[in-house]
């Protein structure tokens, strides 16, 4: 097939008025990253030589997000133009070609269209093979208010023809033109010279090259693709809600496929970190079950057989094979990452956050929060606790209530907790301290003092009681007006 | 149009026997609200002189229900009328005449059907005209058993045929009667007074006025829209549940109409307060992300750029712009209102109760709980704490597991918390008690006392810590059977 | 009608490739529920005499598996044969015919269709009538692919013919076999042992017993149905997944048929217990309301009028008349069972664990964990808690962030806190103890020892503030590199 040299440009430069957002269109997110990064990411399998994004509305925001992604294929060159004014989609690729080439493949793509697949787009290049010009079609079960697209017994295509002007056989088309296509550089750059804006709108029309091509005698290749998905833009909150379903539920299928076990594909997502850029991916073993209404947030590893209650909320987090993680549990290990040992028990209601590294068969029981501490195998902290800049040796007990205080006001210091201690319950533990091996610690004790081994350390009040002739209870005051 | 005034007529007697409920019908909820408040809400645009309301089953419940409502558009009348026994539609109607003059227009409605929109009440209005029988119709796609609009060549309605009784040309017809009708009362009186109950069932039948209109000569317009959630009726839970399910539909896509993203629009609720029967609204600014399976309860104000996180229960609250509240949390002001001020950050796992008002960059983390409680901007309770009645300065921060003991068994007290203290983990603040500004309070301190500024302070038994010649583990026990 | 025995043939045998499971896959999980059990279950009400499961993939699994169920409808007996090759459908039955006697009736199913209606299979055995082979059919909308069922015009089959072979007129036929079919043993028996391999699969085909019967003038009757689910079977997790909706939808059907109101039927679940084996059930009084999202598991029962907040996970609980229970609330009460008293209110974010037992009106709040615990009526535990083995009192008032610590870390033994107690806050209470009726326990107080009733009792350090003379705040350290 095609042998040339691929370019690429993106439209870019809309504003997107009915998303009523501050934001730059192309830059609103579908599954917690920015449309115009889908697109290069379905574009990137391509290889392309060169990328040219044509910016507008928001130019300056959509270029520094571009700056700051992860350059999916990595090879390829990113340039920016501005459209300004802009006066249609032949103008805005007039903007890129002074960027590129005479020698390649140019594939016009759009920032809002998020979810073209990758091998629908090398089908399209395919079809352009160095020599045509190549438009990807779309059947659609209802093309009223389309433009037909009109072929010939060759099936190559003959003209657009808009549906105002379509005869009756005409408008029993189907198949209607997409907005993506792939033409050799050499004719493109003529055929854009050639557009004029006589029109109602005042506007440079890209589409109005094909009927330039059918002029030149070249073939107008269409590559039709049934999934309409594909193809849709994004111009309202509403379609980017429709989008993200369509794309969760992908998602879903592929995980599906793969044997993943979901309760709910409906009830189920998948998203990049928006605040990292990190890619959102699930990489599960086998027999891994994912119950309803769970979100995953960037990249997450479960091993084989580990089962995800209801309702669970999982960024940048490793989950080893057989853990359980209950319902309501919230991990996030963001940049330093979380991970959960092999058959650990994890919620309902726990809180794993940046650094929280769980050894196996560690359980942490109901609000527990977990930051930036080591629990190591057997460890337990069952209810109600904070564990933050703490190392837990095996097997320790950590009781109900109890607080490591690893911050005292202006520093964060280290809580070491040895193997086999145990802590009774509201206890607090004043870092940097030490509690020693097989110790315990006695309930509603605070801790400011390194602990010796094996001992019994308590830290508080001597307990008395009152009886009722030296105190009274509180009885309930009338309000006062 | 016409001018002549609108009188309205609800018929809620019904019992619904379906629902298998011991409420009424019209009092069942939709989005938190009862179904016939729906419809009064529906007609209130219409400006109505007087509404009757036809009540039966369950009547003292449904008047009563009434005068608590929240009079929507406020300037009507509304009155009831028993309907005892129930002898069919017309016989209700006959019911509320002797409270309506002979001067208005009649609008017949249905109290178990929630979801007609004003503008269609108003176009039915508008084709009686004052001086016609108008029909709320609508096209059905299996219009298979209902009764047909045979309309003449002038598009006025010639009569009601029964799908039994249908010709195959009127079987074709996929028109249909709402039950919703507007019609003068000069016409409507001697009508309801010739109908007959000569039938299977021994009813009277509103419907029976159309043939009566048509023998004397008064046109009987239909007014027929597409839409048929408009028209339909609850008789069973699991309609109760599918117009549920449309209405929340449709105040989704009203908001992101205006701009508000939702992560998926199916899942998503905005409710009456059912207790305070406080209206459902969500009033959001720019740019407001709100992802799946949140829950709006009352009068919810959302600033521009706040993200609301998944699972978050949210009522009768004010959440300021750029806040960010995590998933899993639960805010409800019910009465007394709830702030999150300008950049706050909330969650996951907390909750905001009545009386709480959050500052700027206030962070509430997990598993905290705030009650009639002011912080100031900048303070921070992050971890397992509790917050009630308490008055908290500007970056106080307020340490893990720490309790204000607001309630002494009898009474309710204040405690106050300076600007800039920091009160360590697990600590008790007894009210009434004050804790000076920038001072400290040592981990695990039970404070009954104030706290002089600056100072730091503490109330915690010594530790001690007894070796192994001193105290033995316990062992664990053989169970005694 | 018939009034042979009846005897069941369960094929059991695939691997299930597509699933990607370690498990058999008649074993996968359906509402928490072996598929194979669902086939039994749906089998059991035709009151068979024997039941032969063909095992092969997994067969030990398979076996040990059934091994622990509750028998449905118990009486009858249970029997494995193992089909080692797996050579066909026909080669299957051919392997449990030993097993059975010439004079009953024989239904044959699959072991990984899960949705059959007991009544499908009546009907199916009922048009049998002890001697003719019946085919269940299904009426498929789009029937492409599938082998046609070809009926004479007395109703009865004449032969399946396969989509490649089928004329236009038979490829018209939307009714296609099910692979469930109804047999006399008698009949069976000899055309088994006809059966030839001679095909592209080498396999042996039972659907080629339909030609035989013709052949040999024995009747072929079709009970025919149109509910595909009920004859679809699980290859992929996608199926499952679907299957698994699809029967959850149609438990929310018929819960709300009688009369239960869900806020969304479509985010409903009801399971089997997958630990305990115990049937989902849920048994609920008159007007219970459910909102979104929950799930319930094992056998939970709800009193009339009681509401259940959105995204509560309630498992074996006993929920009384008017209880409310919030949003986000975890109830597992496992073997032991959990019980929540008339008019009680829990949560949200609260958890129940076995053995808890609340009276009437208790109140448990946000963050509070229950176990193994009794708490009379009017007792409180609002904010904060863990109540482990613990015995409270009527109108009890237990402090946020207070524990029983009941766990020494070798046994657990139990706290008492007798009628009218008051908690207060972060108290620990280590077990074994008894807190006297009407006692104050003065907040931050570790009590050791049973405390008198009537008395405040406390066990504190004494207050005591350092002035900056003193004392220095830390201040913020420099990072060392």
């Amino acid at each position: 097939m095609t042998t040339a040299a691929l370019d690429l440009i993106i439209m870019a430069a809309g504003k997107g008025t009915r998303m009523k957002s501050r934001r730059p269109k192309v830059l609103q997110h579908l599954a917690g990253r920015p449309l115009l990064a889908h697109v290069l990411a379905a574009a990137a399998p391509l290889g392309p030589r060169r990328v040219v994004v044509v910016t507008g509305h928001g130019a300056m925001e959509v270029e520094a997000a571009c700056a700051g992604w992860e350059r999916p294929g990595a090879g390829f060159d990113l340039q920016f133009v501005r459209q300004e004014p802009q006066l249609g989609t032949g103008h805005a690729v007039q903007q890129a070609m002074p960027r590129l080439t005479n020698d390649g493949t140019v594939v016009v793509l759009s920032g809002d269209v998020p979810l073209t697949r990758p091998e629908t787009l090398q089908a399209l290049v395919q079809a352009s093979a160095g020599e045509r010009l190549a438009l990807l079609t779309v059947r659609l079960p209802d093309p009223t208010g389309y433009g037909r697209i009109v072929r010939g017994t060759d099936g190559m295509v003959q003209r657009i023809v808009e549906h105002k002007d379509a005869s009756e056989a005409e408008r029993a088309i189907s198949e209607i033109y997409s907005g993506i296509m792939a033409v050799p550089a050499r004719w493109l750059a003529p055929w854009l010279a050639r557009l004029r804006n006589d029109n109602a709108q005042g506007e440079y029309y890209l589409t109005d090259i094909v009927a330039m091509a059918v002029q030149d005698g070249v073939p107008v290749a269409a590559h039709c693709i049934a999934d309409a998905l594909q193809v849709e833009g994004v111009n309202s909150p509403a379609q980017l809600a429709a989008l993200e379903r369509a794309h969760q539920r992908r998602q879903a299928e592929a995980l599906m496929e793969q044997g993943v076990r979901l309760a709910d594909p409906a009830r189920f997502d998948l998203r990049d970190d928006a605040r990292s850029g990190a890619r959102g991916e699930l990489a599960c073993g086998q027999d891994v079950e994912i119950d309803v209404g769970c979100i995953f947030t960037g990249r997450v590893e479960i091993g084989a057989g580990a089962r995800i209650g209801a309702y669970c909320c999982i960024g940048n987090a490793s989950i080893a094979a057989g853990a359980v993680i209950h319902p309501f549990t919230h991990i996030d290990g963001e940049q330093a990452g979380a991970r959960v040992g092999e058959g650990a028990l994890v919620g309902p209601f726990a809180r794993l956050r940046p650094g929280a590294q769980l050894g196996r068969e560690v359980h942490i029981g109901n609000f527990v929060e977990v930051k930036n501490s080591t629990l190591a195998d057997g460890a337990k902290a069952n209810h109600l606790a904070y564990l933050g800049d703490a190392s837990v040796g095996e097997r320790v007990n950590y009781g109900a209530g109890s607080i490591t205080a690893n911050y005292d006001g202006a520093n964060k210091h280290r809580t070491v907790i040895e193997a086999d201690a145990h802590i009774g319950s509201n206890c607090v533990l004043v870092a940097p301290v030490t509690i020693g091996a097989g110790g315990t610690v006695g309930g509603g004790s605070t801790i400011t003092k390194n602990t010796p081994p094996g001992a019994l350390s308590v830290a508080r009040g001597k307990q008395v009681s009152l009886d009722a002739s030296k105190w009274q209870r509180p009885v309930k005051q009338p309000k006062t007006a």
